[in-house]
């Protein structure tokens, strides 16, 4: 089971580490970490991973394609053709097809959700739209081969979503009870619709900034490339 | 605001993704990364992370001290004096001692649990009064100034409470907005107690080869070290 994940400089770290813990579960799991050089590689949260992978020696036919989220930095690939040309061809041969929070974006970007559900991270949920996609308000879904997950934490449900899917669903019954995921939000608060007008404004006003919507590729560069 | 985090070869990989994306939004928020030796550290989930300092340059007065757990990786650091000096002599001057998951007995290994209520994984909660703690079955839990959260994924229950406890409870909110934390576990049986028979007993089976509990050190061996 040749899991094949991005990692971006400056991706969110937990979008990365919910979905990997649970593939790591996968009956013969084997991980390959792809970016256009190896080696050490930033995320957002003040650690670092490791590249094992580059574009040119990445699996060509990964079982499962995945790609974590971000603000800025993964805004700045969705315009980036090596990216985009790389997602397209792995997205193209890959069993599934998988993201977390806007990693769906990425996806999106480079052709691979046309006419799919999608979900997305809930600030850029409405943007799936202009790449193709059919934005879908649920935590985790699965439409043919794509399943994508919500926002950063959603990654979680998703990888053992998708551990039962591919391995049954004892197996994923089984990562859920051992990763003890038994969750108790300290605040409640975890969704807009939650949250109390004054977070969700602050929460706005700081995104509005990391995540230029408007920086989303028309539908006419997103065809040039995909 | 200054995070030290030990990473340890085989660590788990989302106990240390939790807390870390939480403290990233604290104001000031710096990071060393600790082991022996500086580079790559493999964690449990196909994917490595980077030590940035060793024991012997790593912060001598961190604001936050955190471990994150494993299986067998950690308990092997039980009995490692090498560790343990490393891990008493931070505790004791952190503003913050701090753990996810079974991270909680390398505390108490060191020392630093000594009479504190302390959380851990569900099937290592028990030895942690082997150790000198007060075994507490919450997810998080707050005592003076040990913070410790339960199994794996509690690590972002207790990143979150933490970063409100530190900033302020806005920020706190404004974190679990940000996460999208509005989780949606898939099987629902993220607990002993929530989970059906047979779910739990192939848990216990594969715990039981993984994390010897008859390993964890007498009190004798504790008090030596500590």
């Amino acid at each position: 089971m040749k899991v094949l994940s991005l990692a971006f400089p400056g991706f969110t770290f937990i979008d990365l580490a919910g979905p990997l813990q649970a593939f790591s579960m996968l009956e013969g799991f084997e991980s390959q970490i792809v970016w256009k050089a190896t080696g050490e590689v930033a995320s957002d949260a003040g650690v670092s991973v490791n590249a094992t992978q580059t574009f040119e020696t990445a699996w060509s036919d990964p079982d499962i394609l995945f790609i974590p989220g971000n603000t800025k930095a993964l805004f700045s690939l969705l315009s980036d053709d090596e990216t985009l040309r790389f997602v397209a061809d792995r997205g193209a041969r890959a069993k599934w097809v998988t993201s977390a929070c806007n990693g769906s974006l990425l996806l999106g970007a480079a052709g691979l959700l046309d006419g799919y559900k999608a979900a997305s991270y809930w600030y850029t949920h409405d943007s799936l739209a202009q790449l193709g996609a059919i934005p879908t308000s649920e935590r985790v879904v699965i439409d043919r081969n794509r399943v994508t997950g919500g926002g950063m934490t959603a990654g979680i449900d998703f990888g053992l979503t998708l551990l039962g899917l591919i391995d049954g669903e004892q197996k994923g019954k089984l990562g859920e009870l051992l990763f003890e995921y038994a969750p108790e939000p300290p605040f409640a608060c975890g969704r807009p619709e939650l949250a109390d007008e004054q977070t969700v404004a602050i929460a706005r006003q700081i995104l509005a900034t990391l995540m230029p919507l408007e920086a989303i590729p028309t539908p006419g560069r997103r065809n040039r490339i995909g």
